[in-house]
């Protein structure tokens, strides 16, 4: 099938560049010596999945038990949970450890360690629990000096092989954007999650697993010695975000919105495309980076950036597309007519890819196969 | 079923406050003498868009075909699709047309319009197309003064019948807050659509249908002369931004999120709550209003505001919830102990409602009957 069949807005693939990504992180992560566990909630798609563990990956990460319990049914059972789990969520959580998945989940306080252990008691079922390790500030996790961090440890492992490990998450590396800034915090992140297991072990406790990452921090890391496994999320699309963030340029982008020109405003120098927020997300997350891309960053058809022109502006299902800095005199009408098929790199491709049902695989510009699909909701 | 029996994230429907605003609306419209069209794309559910019709609506407005297909599946014929018509989709509008449904299509430029009259030159069918107008600088349309509204009319009627109207949408409705503002936007609106409508029928051309509007400017109008017909979206839920505009209270948004406390960082007063950016969608669309509500305002699980505490922040699967301006010295844990149920009441119902397989019915924190499917993608 050809791009000028598909019905626009469409999500699209590049096969080569989503490949690309794959391997280089996982040959990055046997470098470095540690297993790569992807966060899958970036594509929720089981043919990716699928091949991120074809290429190396130990078991996946997951953000919702909709994910877990979609991923476990396609065969993949090493899953780890990375929200904070909360006792109306652990009956499904033990479905799903019942029937066999080898589901981790996590715990960042005293309360949902207990309200864990209590369950585990009155079902005779056990958890294995990681403990969540804040090492940036900027969201969850127990401090890895507190003294939480023992009693943590301590009321999980009243049970034998409850507690399984460690793990952090260094979110706020969204927010650097020079190599010396990322390898710093890479090494933070490191650092702070291995000394709260050392902190656990020396309290006779057993820190098997010592788990971290994120995308940043992942291609930054310089080494991870006491480090067991990765995690990482959006590489395997990546997008403008991470572009600004300097972990990729916008060649390595595998995700973008196919979109149609369905007409203009000469005067103010706009063509209207299909794709407004509902396709490309409403996430702004270039807003206050180096680079504003504003809601997409224009590619023609075949993927090739058309610098300067970008999304300055979306409704519901309208996209207003527009030079940035006005310069080129060609009439917008004359330069995108409409019907013209264009692409837009998104902001952040978690958020773009999760407006769409299912995505078009895409090499040389033509459409690989029928869509692939991913699912959503809780 | 009780609210603690859901699992969350889950988007509510306080039935009680959608009844009313759907009552609210017809009786408006039927005052000003008009009929009313809502527009689907705040809902994509067939139960609702069921209810609206049952007050008095008279068909529905959609932004996408898929939204066509989906609703006239369910039985609903009169359908106008108010997104600019590219030549690729008019295949897709025909077979709709062939089985029946009455749908209308727009067209704001000879280009578009051309490009309909040649599809139905060649395959010999009829569309009915209306004309979109600008009123407002906003996005789409044809000037209502320009000589490019009279061509696209004589272009249309080469072919009986197919010029079916004038319709226009004062979206910068959204950015005003004062009820002066919003009369003038709405006379504006009404008086420019108007004008366009005498100046095709001046030129010898039909213009049965004269369809109007946007939520703030619909609640605004205090008279339609001319007008047939007028559209709104996001009055049957309302939302902050509605709020903020001035034409709802948050004692009327009728869609919140439901979500449970799942940590807490206590030196910064958070507590972490399983209501992220996927949940509420990315839409800070009050960001830039009177009052930035960050990514939603607290609400206790009846639905009852909990002053001056938002979701200031957002990740995908993790909202932080926090005083916006500190001076409760309670602590936040023991304020929202792990496992309390919330509510969240969102910026943009479209955005965050899309964000949702399905909505609960809630009336006096009871869930009536399953989950009430709603529909995504193109």
């Amino acid at each position: 099938m050809q791009l000028d069949e598909l019905a626009t807005p469409a999500a699209l693939i590049d096969t080569v560049r989503l490949e690309r990504n794959i391997q280089d992180m996982q040959q990055r992560m046997n470098k470095l010596g540690v297993a790569f566990r992807p966060h899958v909630k970036t594509t929720k798609c089981i043919a990716i999945a699928q091949a991120q563990i074809a290429a190396g990956a130990q078991g996946i990460t997951v953000s919702t038990l909709k994910e877990a319990e979609q991923f476990f049914a396609a065969g993949i059972s090493d899953i780890l949970y990375a929200v904070g789990m909360v006792a109306p969520k652990l009956k499904l959580a033990a479905t799903l450890i019942q029937r066999g998945c080898a589901l981790k989940i996590i715990a960042d306080s005293v309360e949902s360690a207990s309200a864990i252990i209590a369950y585990s008691e009155v079902h005779k079922l056990p958890f294995e629990v990681w403990i969540e390790i804040d090492t940036d500030g900027h969201r969850s996790g127990v401090n890895p000096n507190s003294e939480e961090l023992l009693a943590i440890g301590h009321i999980l492992n009243q049970h034998k092989k409850t507690l399984g490990g460690v793990m952090t998450h260094a979110g706020s590396s969204y927010d650097l954007n020079t190599p010396a800034a990322l390898q710093m915090l890479a090494e933070q992140e490191r650092s702070l999650c291995v000394r709260a297991a050392m902190r656990l072990r020396a309290a006779g406790l057993p820190c098997p697993n010592v788990s971290i990452g994120s995308t940043p921090t992942a291609l930054s890391a310089q080494q991870l010695e006491g480090v067991t496994e990765v995690r990482a999320g959006v590489y395997v699309f990546f997008d403008l975000v991470m572009s600004n963030v300097g972990v990729c340029s916008t060649n390595d982008i595998a995700l973008s919105v196919l979109t149609t020109v369905i007409g203009h405003q000469v005067d103010k120098g706009w063509a209207i495309v299909d794709a407004g927020w509902m396709a490309m997300s409403r996430d702004r997350g270039t807003q206050k980076q180096s680079k504003d891309y504003g809601y997409g960053q224009i590619c023609d058809v075949s993927g090739k950036v058309i610098d300067g022109f970008q999304l300055i502006g979306a409704n519901q299902e309208h996209g207003i597309l527009s030079q940035v800095n006005p310069c080129d005199e060609q009439n917008i009408t004359s330069r995108f007519p409409v019907g013209t098929q264009l692409r837009i790199l998104p902001n952040h491709a978690c958020a773009t890819g999760a407006q769409f049902p299912a995505y078009y695989m895409v090499k040389d510009q033509q459409v690989i196969g029928p869509a692939v699909s991913r699912f959503y909701g809780w």
